[in-house]
């Protein structure tokens, strides 16, 4: 049995681990930590774990933590980075769902998330959480990034594109939406129901933190910088990210079987879903499934490739993604716990 | 394995009934029959089950099902009852979650369902599928009537006060709310989100189908004639039943420790999950879970007992308690395949 | 015109008598105060009013207000009864949306609210705004207490079947569901989307503090004291509250046509519609309109009637009543300004 | 007064007409048709308008339609061109709410809508019913082809960077996004609460009827033709289209103050309102209100500018608007009846 820790369980990410760790056959939750709640039952505060974890909170013990095999920190950004040098050193291996270590680059880190990065040397060493496009470097990580939600959705949907040449990589557009549960579980009237709900709108269009963690992926799979315009939305939803991709088809690309390759490139990962043509994916189909489903369309044979993409993203946008990553570190069935179907309708 | 058969399988039962028992290590889905949707793949139909079931609908073939050991009814009313006989009669059981077999009286199910019965023979034989009612009785089932989803919730809040007399039978009242799932995947303009959406309403006032089915269930338990007004309303939500329950408190009533009388009467259920004092149920919290969570208060320390009850109309509503009951007659662990937690948010 | 100042502009009762009175021909919107937003354009706040409304927030100015012809507070409990006095003093006229002046007897107010209260004496003198009550003593008030948004549905509901004599006074029970926006804009994780979307919860089952309120309302139309049980609900929709009340009939109530009798009752008001027998409200029917709606019905003829009432919280309930109320406070057409449809779907 | 007769009444751009034309100062609506609803109150059907109209459903009648001013459709596309050349020879006006004159060239219509179209000569008559690009010709309409909804929002959106010259015309990419209500009101299981609530889908991505009416409008501006990709989506929400829409900007477009261009473009527009920089529309803030919302932005001052722009696709994308023509057309001044505010939260 895995032994695990999870730091900052009070968020949607830390109680969708919660959801998904209490029925994983081969994980032992050992603690998990919250200096707010500490002392309060985890079943107090979601219900819905009642008859599943029995656990409190605890304030956070560095002890308790290098102690277990593995140390999920679901907290905001520039939390992780202060334990994680003494929590490795301890033997611990860590899964970071927050944004501390996805960029490679201290400086470009520190510009747009406006501090100074606690332990830059580990940057390079952290390996970035993405399966279908590092699982050999994941299976030996001692410092695991987990991607955020809108690159997984995003570099899923151009990944094969770019790879194979067949897009211009200087104008890619991604227009993506998100469930409020994306905003988090904290108090800000921008998140009521009464303020989102019925309504839609475009948010971060000048600068998104997710825009420079994408463009650092997409530009390892060219090679050379790509250039993308992101905008993220938000929908009236709970879960869900949807992206609608947009790049300029290549000469290759006007020459290939788009939707043959993208089918061939992805007919062995098991949470990657390339639908039939005609066929367009819904959040809703993989609400609470680790599950990206994608779906391709050139309109009008014109020069436009539309790739749209849906994953929850506190599954495959988050906490099922960093247990799919924790099953590869340690030597389990990669599909372990997180093979569930989707919640439809 | 237990072979498994299911008639009617393109509603929310039926794709329920699907995403529960793909993932019960006791069964093999046998065949599942839609007549409108015949050689259709059912991921096709229901793309969150892509990866998880390679059925194609087929139309209803009697030997087929005949061959199964367990056939589920997952049918408007009136279906299940054309085909029970032979079934039995070929040696399958049968579990029906349609209306055929709820109600004893077949002069009382004649009159609210408009329909002439087709067997009433078998409805005394047919056993009511409340496990915590009727457990020892569902064991050796032939034929099984799951109860309907306002049904469950409201004869779960009223068993233990109206079993140990603390109530008066002749006042009951059960406002309850259902999410729009309930009302079934059929077109018609009532249930778009452009009629539901952001509004509420009360429906049936005048009498509803379930009205029978509850009093015959708390009539059974009083061992005279109940009175209740039960009132249901719909709510803008996909999924959820919240029944609350009013209930003059006779002197027995008046004297108990409530709480204590209803902890004590659900300790050993695994389904039933009385809150603390203090805590009131939300219906998000057994999303797709088999749960029926419960809680009880006396305003203002007068007479009235407030009971409060929420399920998945859908899962302990619908297909969990099918399955629950499935597990029960064919001797395995009652909770198998049925038990995880809900999906919050 | 009338010179109106709003106390309290940035929630949502503010924001929607500034949307009624911006299209109020006999009104002129003189000030807008808000502490927090001093000097932000309202129109920034709330981009709805872009093109209706110049003003900016003010910080509170007692000289300004009191120049006044009317100030409506649309504050949190615990501020109006800090100002009132003086304003009066200096001839305006109040009109409080909050609870401030809504209970008559202190000791009670100051149990439910944890406060002292300012200035009780004021209690006796101030009018109770609803105005199928009360009509002729709002024309002539100084103080002006806008009923809750519960109270007003409930009050309505019940009112004739009380003053009439048709119904039990000390059994009746409402069941009541509100939209999120009854809990204000504030910023509270319990509000949040992705915290009451999708699901349905009791609150306030122990006692919510418009019991009092009603009770004091449903007393004065008996004459003695009524016993109401009143259970408040949340359902994942912006606006609405929906009623559902029940009492048990008395002898004359079982003996009279109910229906005619709440027709008659209402023939003449303007905002409160009585639905032809066998229709059942909605909320969305109301939805930004200053209208009750209510249907009656008596369940299988027993002895129970129910009542179901809807309106716009925000409306009916809040920020239209106080308008109707100053209509008549100042002489206009008690429908003037406030006369628009719902907006349906 | 304008004697109005509304053709096809039942769906959500009929009770929508009603609701505004209802408090329109200068008109009398004279009848209202459906075949389906004929001899049922209007008000019975949508009880939101109980107390504002009296009228019942008729079946049409042209006789009565030609003794009109001004005959709405609100009817599916392939109804208003079999009865139109008749209402025109006996001296009403149209204006068509429906796609059935909005493409000049009658080959592209047939194509589009499968349909040999009945009057293809007036299709040149037939005037173009965006205000903003129309005035004059709509003033002296006897044909008015009202715009779709994602057209308006898209074509006001791009038409002051196209008739500038800021944009390439070539590679304009439209990501737009509608509330349900734009299906209409149809019994469909796809609209269903039940599959749309909490979800998100593209859909027509291979082309979308809209997609030549926009093309059409873009290729007029520029006098060349454009090339457009559209992705329509479809949000968990009642009322609202939101469009994103990219475009390269030419050197002239790199050089210019673009949000000083297109708040000038618009300065004098009674119902397009450039929000200010920084701000992002939201759909709720034109909830009910006959008014578009934009906004421009150039991520990361690259070469990509990003418009915003926010209607309610049943006010600004259908009778608003068709009402702001009306105006028009019958020397009314342009505002008259549809100034309302929308409806926020």
């Amino acid at each position: 049995m895995i032994k695990v820790g999870i730091v900052g369980g009070t968020g949607y990410t830390g109680v969708e681990l919660l959801r998904l760790l209490v029925g994983h056959p081969g994980v032992d939750i050992v603690l998990i930590t919250s200096r707010a709640e500490s002392g309060r039952r985890v079943d107090d505060l979601f219900p819905s774990l009642r008859g599943h974890c029995e656990l409190s909170f605890s304030d956070p013990d560095e002890k308790a933590l290098a102690a277990c095999d593995a140390v999920f920190f679901a907290t905001p950004h520039n939390v992780a980075m202060r334990s994680v040098p003494q929590l490795l050193a301890a033997g611990a291996r860590v899964i970071d769902l927050s944004a501390d270590f996805r960029i490679r680059d201290s400086a470009i880190w520190e510009r747009w998330y406006g501090e100074t990065h606690a332990c830059p040397d580990l940057l390079r060493e952290a390996v970035y959480g993405l399966p279908e496009r590092n699982r050999e470097a994941i299976r030996s990580a001692r410092l695991l990034a987990c991607p955020g939600c809108y690159p997984t959705a995003v570099q899923l949907g151009f990944m094969p594109l770019l790879l194979e040449g067949l897009v211009d990589s200087q104008s890619l557009i991604a227009n993506a939406v998100s469930g409020v549960s994306g905003a988090g579980r904290q108090a800000k009237i921008d998140n009521l129901l009464s303020e989102v709900s019925d309504s839609f709108k475009a948010y971060g269009v000048t600068g998104h933190r997710h825009l420079p963690e994408i463009e650092q992926g997409l530009s390892d799979m060219t090679g050379a910088e790509v250039s993308l315009t992101f905008v993220p939305h938000l929908a009236p939803m709970i879960r869900g990210i949807h992206a609608t991709l947009y790049a300029s088809l290549s000469e290759a690309g006007r020459a290939a079987d788009l939707q043959q390759v993208v089918e061939d490139f992805y007919q062995h990962e098991p949470f990657v879903d390339v639908l039939p043509q005609g066929q367009y994916p819904q959040t809703r189909s993989v609400r609470g499934a680790n599950s990206c489903q994608l779906a391709l369309t050139v309109p009008q044979g014109r020069d436009t490739v539309v790739v749209t993409a849906v994953e929850d993203n506190l599954v495959k946008g988050a906490a099922g993604q960093a247990i799919q990553c924790m099953n590869l570190m340690f030597d389990q069935s990669e599909t372990l716990g997180i093979a569930q179907p989707g919640l439809l309708p």
